[in-house]
């Protein structure tokens, strides 16, 4: 219905005037950059491609999906992940074009579990007979399947899971049975209401040989189960599963709850690459390497490293964006009747979102450095050699632990920066902080799994301290003997390096800072033998210290090693270096004097970057439709999108309301009164 | 449906025997601590009282509002509202015991604004005679009222909002009018879809006595304004509002957007108790304290303030007895076969829980002190005496910024420290968190206004450096001018506090901080004249050292001049009080050294406190029907709760999918494909 706010216009300088003089006053060449950072595997021409395929497609439209309940959304969330797989039929997408369309859909897929954890465990557990069943059905997605692990009293410590699988020599069956309710399996994304397969992890239980009617554990094992019938989708006998309820994001996830009771499934269930249950003797093969039992999780660890750069970037565009086009106050000391200023020039806005645009792109070099490591080590395993596991399970860990905190924080960080609008629809944040809210949990507790990194530390050191004069194996170990060396020589503990003036000296920096550490936790636990538990909160920093080295060193050997990129896109990659690495510093600083000369180098090298800040943003080529913001469109038209999802899309405004707290009706002239609401509690 | 299920028990120790436990292991009396933090005003004795009768009343059921849409919801929160409010006439409740059932029932009102702004600055700003026509009518709810001051363009610089109201000097009106769609009103809360009326912040334009036809703004000025028909409760002519849509949290909160097109509304709509127009002349007088004007402000600042406690103690009672009753790994040094650990027994989860335990009693105590502040300047204000107005400003910009952000913080700290099942609905944090996270944001936010509290304290160490060796005239005063008379001193600037073992001393310790802050900015910016904007950094760390001074203080005083508490929660609240001190000021810390004995006296404090912490959080007494949370409740049936809501609540479990992607399908055996849904969108 047309009305009087039709012809009105925002006040000048609007969004669109201000981001065209700032894309104007920075020479960044945005596709060239683009183009680095996205181009080498074709991810920029895929996006350019299947954009407008997937942006005419109406069950795409996110306009009013965060009005919808969560089952309504769920469904909408089934309807369009079917459509996309069958879109991938039709258009004959490669799965990479695929996960392409997800990616700019920007539902968490209820089918992602099938094709990340389900069909990984198959690929990586399942001996060559179970592959060459299984992986067709899969493939096909003849089958939907999920993978259950965690449980409702476990997920951190995977030894303690309850549900047995006790095997039955008689029938040469397993037998799965949930013992207690917290052996429920708990969380199981894809599984809730879709799946009809899962893998399940359950404790191995077989005959002690010594007496028959006892029963050993070998520890947790995965199974393939069909879970659900072929036909009517209902749980087998003897299963219970469903979805566990809402939670904080995931809205279009179906996590799952799932007991069984007495439920038999065949020999040919356990996964039997690694490990085996001879059906004759019921002899059990131990894997000769236990680690490989958790080979999926670091597959899905490594790749949280590598998303979380453009998780960042997203929340960094939006709120760049509309930190330009905001404006507030004309400086308290300059000219009162000049235009108000824009947001981003304000050092408080700039010290909240700067940071965490330096931060997309150490993330980057980061993420590929983690891809390059899982590819190669992997290689490594499939020829048998397993000498790099360790290590990768390592890096695997710090810096799931270290990027996907840096990202979740990054988003909240950035919605708070935006003021009010930060809390509203238009931010095009919700989703994506209540859905990315799950990372610092899912796959391995943040603060829990640094304990990994510690002990895989602690062993290379103390490796390191029986022959200090031998050559390193490797870089870390070289590193380690240095440092011990060192240690003997008076006055070496005073070195310092200038991390004001030198990019070289900030990596050296960051190493001695974690070699120091790792020896100190070496110390306390190998030579003082004090408890485990006791030195967590330390094992913690070390690990968090490791990570971020490996995060500063790999950016700054990635601009030195790089001979592509142009001028001032590389002056400015290295401003964003050194504020990525002396802004994590901060906290590191050891006294006042350092403190106040970071602070200063730091808001420098802000007011460096900020004429750049919006180019910056526009490199990483996130398209509208996937930013869903008022606020971070491209155009500028932060206030007229704002007030058309209020004024034009928000179906509240269709209802009339009867405001008189004494009369019982609720919506205006229906003469239901409230209890109505009742029937749907 | 019965299933196997209904006969399974989660494994043992369970979650009422853990609880159990913990209660008896520590000898806190809760009764006594919780009539001692919630008792003086009759809060408990209400509590008790109203709970009852609200947990009876099948609308204020929480089972199911997660699971429903936003236009539902807010239907369900309207009806909520104006049963409540019946029931205060029928059980003839006082204000206090109405408020009461607000909290219990958790839904921010859509009626909020009505009693919190509205009714506030009638109060404060309307004339006697506009007192006498208006407080009945808003008393009674006869007419509901709003408060709309905030637009689309500008929040935080309230002289730069574009409204105008013109005044017509031939007809005796004011004219409201958007000249700009930026000029939008938005983010009103309660004037979306409820309210009749609102305040409306305009500015003021008078008729320029030097030139007619000219205007001259005397900035933004409070109207009283009918919005909607009081019978068909449609916007009326020339008026165009709604509700802006979803946001991140205050789901059953209809913000506001509103514009006027030439509307006009008499003389008698400017509220008139400080500021006038003489409807004759159209001169204008000027309220003697400008700064009156944002009276309400203050108010909602001071009870932000205040109710930080209750928030952040429901965030720490669910987290507390949560992290007792799971249990997660065996002790790695300790005994492998016993029951595994409590998690709140490993420090890493300590380090994030405890502190945050003790922040509730340090934010209880400020919040008491803020009341008092500002009950004693609204008196001194009444009578006309305005010396206490600045100081009360600052000190509830100061500590709403960081009381806020202790908490909004604090709740997710919480949120992520239970791991997985933090992130379910069953944690009970969800809709608290997505509320609370407007409150950094919200009158005033947080980075913003602490350029107030530093505007007040340069002015006032500028009035030190004057005459620094006459007597202080308050506290502030006096500890400056030490401060300046110490600078003179040679080597006194070495002065060094015992915090490790001196509970004054940490006071003292504060305050020095704090002070040599202010000194530093007033060096700055008054001897130096840099750019304001150019310290904005220093500033806003100035405002969180003077706030974060005024806490600890405050704590400390309430603790020494305490007669009344027994043992031993008078030594567990002096342990809160090192811990909550201590821990915040590990970011002050000057050098490693001092880090490294503050980590272990932080550790050793956290140990002191744990044995206590189920009882510290049992005395806060959140009753289980506000907590609404599987993971917090008061008798440890975690996992059966947790598997209620998922096996017996969860509505999303009595549709069946059809997961085949190749048919279009959505819910089995239905024939409808997923298109249906587009009707919803």
């Amino acid at each position: 219905m047309p009305d009087f706010t039709d012809n009105l216009r925002p006040s000048q300088p609007d969004g669109p005037t201000t981001l065209g003089r700032e894309r104007q006053q920075s020479n960044i060449a945005t596709e060239e950059l683009g183009q680095y950072l996205l181009g080498s595997d074709g991810f920029l021409e895929r996006q350019a491609r299947i954009l407008p395929i997937i942006e005419q497609e109406p069950l795409f439209s996110k306009e009013q999906q965060q009005n919808l309940s969560r089952p309504e959304r769920f469904k909408l969330g089934v309807a369009r992940a079917k459509l996309l797989r069958r879109m991938k039929d039709t258009h004959k997408w490669s799965y990479l074009e695929y996960q392409m369309a997800e990616y700019l859909v920007d539902d968490v897929s209820p089918y992602f579990l099938h094709m990340e954890m389900f069909i990984t465990t198959i690929r990586e557990q399942a001996s060559e007979e179970q592959q060459a069943y299984w992986l067709p059905l899969i493939e096909s997605w003849k089958i939907i399947g999920a993978y259950a692990q965690t449980e409702l009293g476990h997920g951190s410590n995977v030894r303690g899971l309850e549900l047995e699988a006790r095997w039955d020599s008689r029938t040469k069956e397993f037998v799965l049975h949930s013992p207690t309710l917290t052996a429920s399996k708990w969380w199981n994304g894809s599984l809730g209401r879709l799946a009809n397969h899962a893998i399940v992890v359950a404790q191995l239980l077989l005959p002690d040989p010594s007496s028959l009617d006892q029963y050993i554990s070998h520890g947790p094992h995965p199974f393939i189960v069909q879970v659900r019938d072929m036909k009517t989708h209902q749980p087998l006998n003897g299963i219970v599963v469903g979805d566990i309820g809402p939670k904080y994001g995931y809205i279009t996830m179906d996590n799952a709850y799932m007991l069984f009771d007495q439920f038999r499934i065949p020999h040919t269930a356990m996964l039997s690459r690694y490990s085996k249950v001879d059906p004759k003797t019921g002899t059990y093969t131990k894997p000769e390497q236990p680690a490989l039992i958790y080979g999926s999780l670091t597959y899905v660890r490594s790749n949280m490293v590598h998303r979380a750069r453009l998780v960042l970037a997203r929340a960094a565009t939006v709120a760049v964006r509309y930190s330009s086009v905001r404006r507030q106050f004309q400086d308290r000391d300059g000219d009162k009747k000049g235009p108000e200023m824009s947001v981003l020039d304000y050092p408080t806005v700039q010290i909240r979102i700067l940071p965490l645009l330096a931060t997309t792109f150490a993330l980057h070099y980061t993420g590929l450095a983690m891809q390059a490591v899982y590819k190669k080590a992997r290689r490594d395993i499939e020829k048998g050699d397993f000498r790099s596991l360790a290590h990768m399970h390592s890096m695997s860990s710090g810096l799931k632990s270290l990027c996907t905190i840096l990202a979740a924080d990054g988003i909240e960080t950035c919605r708070r920066a935006m003021g009010g609008h930060g809390f509203g629809g238009g931010s095009g944040l919700i989703q994506v902080n209540n859905d990315y809210l799950s990372k610092p949990t899912v796959e391995g507790d943040n603060w829990m799994i640094t304990q990994q990194v510690a002990a895989y530390v602690i062993k290379r050191m103390t490796a390191a301290v029986k022959s200090p004069d031998t050559a390193g194996v490797d870089e870390t170990d070289a590193r380690f003997k240095e440092f011990i060396r060192n240690k003997r020589r008076p006055g070496s503990e005073k070195q310092t390096y200038d991390i004001l003036n030198s990019d070289f000296h900030i990596v050296k920096s960051f190493e001695l800072r974690a070699t120091a550490m790792a020896y100190e936790a070496y110390e306390q636990r190998v030579i003082k033998e004090r408890n485990w538990n006791s030195l967590l909160i330390q094992l913690h920093k070390l690990s968090r210290a490791q990570s971020e080295s490996i995060i500063v060193a790999t950016f700054f050997d990635a601009l030195s090693n790089d001979k592509a990129l142009s001028e001032p896109i590389k002056t400015v990659l290295w401003d964003c270096y050194r504020l990525f690495a002396l802004y994590i510093f901060r906290t590191n600083a050891v006294s006042q004097a350092d403190l106040n000369s970071l602070a200063s180098r730091v808001q420098e090298l802000m007011a460096r970057i900020r004429p750049h800040a919006v180019k910056l943003v526009d490199s990483w080529m996130i398209p509208d439709y996937l930013l869903d913001s008022a606020l971070g469109r491209y155009d500028g038209h932060v206030y007229e999108d704002l007030f058309n999802r209020a004024h034009r899309l928000n179906p509240l405004n269709r209802i009339t309301f009867n405001p008189n707290y004494w009369e019982d009706e609720i919506v205006k002239g229906s003469g239901h009164n409230g209890r109505g609401i009742l029937s749907k509690l």
